[in-house]
């Protein structure tokens, strides 16, 4: 037994926990708070589950174990940079510097080989490029407009988002499953319909 | 495609948002609210993910996907049923009959192949004698422990939990890891010598 580490992997448990203070701009059914990412991660792990058959041909032979880990500690950066909306420029044009900033302090609270595991797959999804972080980065696309169209506007926003926004910002959900991506567009029609989204200023 | 298929997944997607709201017994850290089922189940898939190399070792071949695929459901049960705390007896009394009745009407919104699939992980995980099931249920009851020892007392509790109790309750966590039973032994003296357990009534 290598107290030591079991310690450090005790610790990282422990500081976890705060993702569960991190709040998101969509709310839980009910409307009663916002979403945390904690949540957010187990629902878009769970969607794994359940829809990773709908991966492109391309994508057949998907690690799922590789694509829920990532989508298990995707947001552990967030516990430090915070939650950078999607629709926010400003805060996403310093968004990599300070959730690489993030990443370094919390996964170095592992162990080094487990340190480096994580960080690795932290960059290969924000990379998008290999099958598993594109089919991860659709569950993760997906989920907050299935949550949108459920729960409706917050009413709380200071930045406007259209239809044609949210078309460009979701649209790589296609390169994981475009059948995923055709649910995607099918939901952006309901919420045009339902009135959902604020005009482009 | 089979859009039947597709749209009994989707509705189940759905239907367990419904997680979030199902609040435990247990705060997040700042003690801003309890914590709900849906972050403990991310909080314990991925202790999995860090921890599984304790398992003892006649669980060493153990299957980690499986193991965290019944972390990430095991508790959808509880969105008709509610949370039954651990030290409530009335509430345990009738927990098997409430919850068996929620896993087939909520396992019951997937396409037949998934519901059963998800149906028997669940079973099996309740049944606690597979080794991915006691992996899972040491991860499952060593959470809260961690989470109590740093958040503390809740204060709200009609029932005194003291620590006979607790270790009687939480001694399955060596049939999955005698490493995080040691763990779990040394939280429980840790909570003991910060005055955080009720006397035994």
């Amino acid at each position: 037994m290598n107290q030591t580490r079991l310690k450090q992997q005790l610790t990282f448990i422990n500081e976890v926990e705060e993702l569960k203070t991190v709040y998101r701009r969509n709310m839980v059914v009910g409307r009663e708070r916002f979403e945390n990412s904690a949540e957010h991660s187990w629902h878009i792990a769970l969607m794994a589950i359940v829809l990773s058959e709908y991966a492109n041909d391309d994508h057949r032979d998907v690690d799922l174990l590789k694509v829920i880990k990532m989508l298990l500690i995707h947001d552990l950066v967030e516990i430090d940079a915070g939650d950078s909306w999607l629709y926010d420029e400003a805060a996403n044009a310093t968004k990599a510097e300070r959730e690489e900033e993030s990443a370094q302090r919390i996964f170095g609270l592992l162990p080094g080989d487990q340190a480096q595991e994580f960080h690795q797959l932290w960059q290969e999804f924000e990379a998008r490029q290999s099958s598993e972080a594109k089919m991860a980065a659709s569950f993760d696309a997906l989920q907050p407009m299935m949550n949108f169209l459920l729960t409706g506007d917050a009413e709380l926003d200071d930045i406007s988002v259209g239809e044609q926004t949210v078309r460009e910002k979701k649209q790589h959900i296609r390169e994981g499953s475009t059948v995923l991506w055709d649910v995607g567009q099918d939901i952006i029609a309901q919420c045009v319909d339902a009135g959902l989204y604020g005009r482009e200023s």
